[in-house]
């Protein structure tokens, strides 16, 4: 890591932890796994103008590109821990640094995470973390285990942050609606307490990062079943509903990505006590489906009428 | 990760560890760290044109993205196992993907390393990898430690990378001597073994990514030390020497990044029976100076003549 740039990230993302032996400084971090538990790995990548629009303040790129993988934690119900971040950018200039490095700190602050090391390097901007959590050991959630008959939840509203994408490409709006549309793309929250919660409860979860049908897709498939989806049952926002109306809201509930919410399933006869946990959080937690025999996820209106929807979801090399 | 792009990477990099609970195909791998041992983590972007030339072979770009990762694993004498790979190219290239997954599972089952995520994004070319590895709790290698009086080594031959660097850029010579150091380049080998037969014995360790006078600086710095070393000692490469001659061969092996070859301290009656050990590995290590009180890197020749170099290493951003 390039030396003046690391110590201003250090300076700015500065967080004790028990568990960290050696951090940012040496060619390589020296942590400690608690006894008992594994570790949880991901990694995720934003590219300037493809997961951001180009533009986007620093803070809010260095803000996303943690919390989008802390949403893969909170996939797995795992806590966070430590992060590493490869910073690519075209030059070195620090007010960008600074910024991003405060949003960063800022997520990584709120979940006690310390970043642990990291790389800096010149060309087109675009940020990779890599981000460790720790579960009690074969206790993680899993995107297979979804069990026919369960219950379809997902947390708070869909389709927000695909809107907000809209906004800033398509409109000058910058009322109170569309300034929370794009509150949700810029900084998005993951759910990490949600699936500490959700963890030996729900049988199956996902982050919706690529859009809800693909995504449940990805996690039927895991689980070897199928799905069906009510979409009169989609939770959306008042923003989303009041600028869009309710047939638009709809499309991209489904099919919008960057939401980071979690999707999960559950015996039907858990689930009001699960919704109750969660909102002691402040996390609403919908119903919207359940878990059937067969493959694919199958959406219908409140009549049971079927829908045909031809966009699935965020194709990262798609026309 | 996109799912044809993941199955296709995940086909060519298969590797069975029984520390690998869940690998590629969830939101997150899950990983058994064993018992008395710490977690050692690196992250190293390369980028297109910065990093390695435009139209490097795909299979040379996989190689190299693990193996930049590896060396800073053997620097603190770690026992590789798992990494996360973040792709991000223009377009979802199918055989460009195998031949970089190729490149990249055929070190890494040189190492018994086990891909366990990534994440594949469209942008402009480039490759973040985070490495993960073991050692022992509290006895990893260490850029800090370096003694005054200590013996100052570096295994294998420097400049070479530099100089391939330079064939490739400049000159359309293809003789043995080019091609060696034009694989010295694009296929760097990381010193693990070394590393492991170093842990305990060396007082100090960095690898040479940036250039040995950035480097050993860094060792210096961590370890409130200076050193003195002699240019005449340098190790150097037969086709090195031959093509470039003494003076400009010092050079690059004083300021030419991308060896990947490990700089460490060890007491010097230590040294011989080091030497020894490494060299039962097929690797050289050159004594090359000493540990002093003070600060900085200290040039000279045979003589004690001192020398000074402008050039001090590479610089992500420099001019």
């Amino acid at each position: 890591m390039e030396f003046s740039l690391i110590d201003r990230i250090r300076q700015r993302t500065a967080q004790a932890r028990d568990d960290v032996h050696l951090g940012i400084g040496d060619d390589a971090a020296l942590l400690n796994v608690p006894a008992g538990q594994q570790l949880v790995a991901a990694i995720d990548t934003l590219v300037d103008g493809v997961h951001f629009p180009h533009g986007t303040a620093a803070a809010d790129i260095g803000w996303k590109a943690l919390a989008v993988n802390l949403s893969d934690l909170a996939a797995m119900g795992a806590t966070p821990a430590w992060a590493l971040l490869a910073l690519t950018m075209p030059d070195a200039e620090a007010g960008f640094v600074d910024g991003l490095a405060d949003g960063f700190a800022q997520l990584a602050q709120a979940h006690r995470l310390a970043l642990v090391g990291g790389d800096t390097t010149r060309g087109p901007l675009a940020l990779s973390v890599a981000v460790h959590g720790f579960v009690p050991s074969g206790h993680a959630l899993l995107r297979a285990g979804a069990q026919v008959g369960d219950a379809i939840c997902v947390t708070g509203t869909l389709g927000d942050a695909a809107a907000g994408l809209q906004l800033l490409q398509e409109s000058g709006n910058t009322d109170a609606h569309a300034a929370y549309l794009i509150e949700r793309l810029n900084r998005p929250t993951p759910r990490v307490e949600a699936g500490l919660v959700l963890r030996g409860q729900a049988h199956a979860c996902i982050d919706v990062s690529d859009g809800l049908l693909a995504d449940l897709g990805h996690l039927c498939a895991a689980s070897g079943v199928g799905a069906t989806l009510d979409v009169s049952r989609l939770p959306r926002s008042h923003a989303l509903l009041d600028l869009l109306g309710e047939q638009a809201s709809r499309e991209l509930a489904l099919t919008g990505g960057d939401d980071y919410e979690l999707c999960f399933t559950a015996p039907v006869e858990r689930v009001a006590a699960l919704q109750s946990e969660l909102a002691r959080l402040g996390c609403g937690a919908a119903v919207i489906g359940r878990i059937v025999a067969g493959s694919g996820v199958h959406v219908h209106d409140a009549d049971g009428q079927a829908l045909a929807f031809e966009r699935r979801g965020w194709d990262h090399f798609g026309a």
